[in-house]
């Protein structure tokens, strides 16, 4: 690609100029007597009781409304590997997002590492420093094992975004559609195109949420995933727990007849394929930006459309998910989050639209003030009935 | 020790209730045209244009105004080895004076680890998120190498402030006791009590400041160091440098005759001891809450006398320090802080009293505002001068 130009005049570089985040303290620090409180000597004290019974952390310190959202620059946006460094702009702006929608205290922290062991131990070691892990733009299929042993070995909530925040507002949005056109998720017939960890996590999410696993058929770049392909890990995993019928082939083969499209792969459909669905379909083509089927195009088709864009309806928008979860995690103690947790917060995001429910109102806009705190309530909520929380 | 009791209502607990930093949004995120431009789709074109050049990463993330606060919470205060979790009050303590006086955005990293490889991996690991590095309350002698290691590594300052910041206050404090005296640098006798991290750094200090390191003794808790004790590491080293006439003994023996004692290891020093120093002395007694001294026992023997207290004339308090040296650091992009960089940082510090100079002002009030802008204005333009600036 040709080296980007960059203008610094130019409204993104000029709003970006600095970073977009900044420290403040939350106490005053302008005479001795605040400073003998704040540090030396009053805050030996805390630091003393903290020592005695490590708990206290979550009272005295920022761990309870903090969290690190931690990267590897190794699937960017649609950016792919782009390292590090330029992956910190994104996490800025993740990081910001969770102050504004749920007031979570974020950092970014992007890694110069990409080995799935560095990476486990390096955030092993600074966990004690937040109260939750938040991973985000981390290519599949390092994700699913950084992710699995993370929540294994540590006492606070770890949650990949980019799987869990993208499948929590397409379960929320396909309840709703669901809803709208008067069906029961148990009884769509589901195709998903994408097998990455957006497609590994929505799968599974559907049907944590009602979807019938035998109805689902899930697709890669080769077709669909089937017992007469030859799979390993999480597609061998995904092979094992759809598909019921054995059915083998394209895209256009997984649609014939099929109820729901959620396209998480990038890859192109053309429209004969979305034409060859069931009447009165729905069609998520979620990728960023440019989605697998234009939605006017999908719109000649099916009665729901939604995608990732802001300048369309129905934008499925990780927003919706990310800040309540981690407030409501947070909320709760939680020590970690849980399907049932995740599954309450598509409710919950849901249940934001309500008597404003229609074809091209799915999902609650990502600046609704009254999403954020609706998913807080109900992952805490679930946290505790789920038995992971502590408070 | 006893459990210490928590009192919510007691003063230094309430304030440090829910800790006491936050995050904070530079950029507005209220409406849809914010959030596309901090956020997709007009943040990708800021990480692609540092993908192409990683230097953008100073004008275009927060990496240009913020240093992580490392600990692994060996040596915490005079607390001792009380771990991550206790450590972060004082973290989170030292992130918000950052900030105060500097506007330097600091971010607590409390690490799971006391391993050297470990801490070094950690902190390599998650340096690109940042502009320096700020180790603090690591024990010695780990903490040398650790800070030697990441120096060599990391393309951005590395500075462990229980070493040099207390150097940097002493030599500064010691310039105009000096200037007060009436005598050089150069001709002062010197006792130090102390070689663990601040002893080593101190004595480091004062010899790149123009004390006479033929002039100087160093102590340990078993006495003088010098060609007669069997020493390896850093004691063997400041056993070398120090020490010309191969004195041996005790404190009391040290500080026969000498014009300075510089007390950093909490171990108590007889009056009499005191008593056999040169006519005119200087005692800096650093312990904290304890000096090795009272400060008015040895008001009666010298004539200029300083303690790390706030309760008593003359506090060696390394927030004179350290948020001018990095605001300067960060401000001239420096690769790494050199003894010209820190040497000028003591320089500043004395510069500040200037007209005010007495035996009971010989360095400004850790509120003095005037104090981090004047560091870190000769920080950045004694790293330009040794040429490790990139701005």
């Amino acid at each position: 690609m040709p080296t980007p130009s960059v203008d610094p005049a130019d409204p993104v570089f000029r709003l970006h100029a600095g970073g977009k985040m900044a420290v403040a303290a939350t106490v005053p620090l302008t005479s001795r007597e605040d400073l003998s409180l704040a540090y030396t000597p009053g805050v030996a004290r805390v630091c003393e009781a903290i020592a005695a019974d490590p708990g206290l952390a979550d009272d005295y310190t920022w761990v309870s409304h903090t969290v690190a959202v931690v990267t590897d620059g190794s699937a960017v946006l649609g950016l792919g590997n782009i390292g590090p460094r330029a992956a910190l702009p994104v996490m800025e702006g993740k990081a910001v997002l969770f102050k504004q929608f749920a007031g979570v205290d974020a950092v970014p922290i992007c890694l110069d590492t990409q080995d799935v062991d560095e990476i486990v131990a390096t955030v092993r070691a600074l966990a004690p420093s937040f109260g939750g892990i938040n991973l985000e733009d981390i290519s599949a299929p390092r994700c699913f094992e950084v992710e699995r042993r993370l929540d294994e070995a540590l006492p606070i909530p770890v949650f990949h975004d980019d799987q869990h925040g993208t499948a929590i507002v397409v379960l929320a949005a396909l309840r709703n559609a669901a809803t709208l056109l008067n069906r029961k998720l148990g009884d769509l017939r589901v195709a998903v195109s994408g097998a990455g960890a957006a497609g590994v996590a929505v799968t599974r999410m559907l049907i944590a949420g009602g979807v019938d696993p035998d109805q689902v058929v899930v697709c890669d770049s080769r077709g669909i995933l089937g017992p007469h392909r030859e799979l390993t890990g999480s597609k061998a995993e995904l092979a094992a727990l759809t598909n019921a019928d054995g059915r083998h082939g394209d895209i256009t083969e997984a649609l014939r007849g099929a109820d729901v499209l959620i396209g998480v792969s990038g890859g192109q459909i053309p429209e004969a394929a979305v034409a060859g669905m069931a009447p009165d379909g729905v069609v998520f083509a979620l990728a960023n930006p440019t989605p697998e089927v234009h939605p006017e195009v999908a719109g000649r088709h099916v009665a729901v459309v939604a995608t990732g864009r802001s300048d369309y309806p129905n934008q499925i928008n990780n927003v919706l998910a990310f800040p309540g979860v981690f407030r409501g995690a947070l909320d709760a103690r939680a020590t970690r989050i849980t399907d049932g947790m995740k599954v309450a917060a598509a409710d919950a995001i849901a249940g934001v639209v309500d008597g404003a429910l229609s074809a091209d109102a799915i999902v609650p806009s990502p600046l609704d003030p009254r999403v954020a705190p609706a998913v807080a309530e109900a992952v805490a909520e679930a946290a505790r009935r789920d038995g992971v929380a502590r408070a």
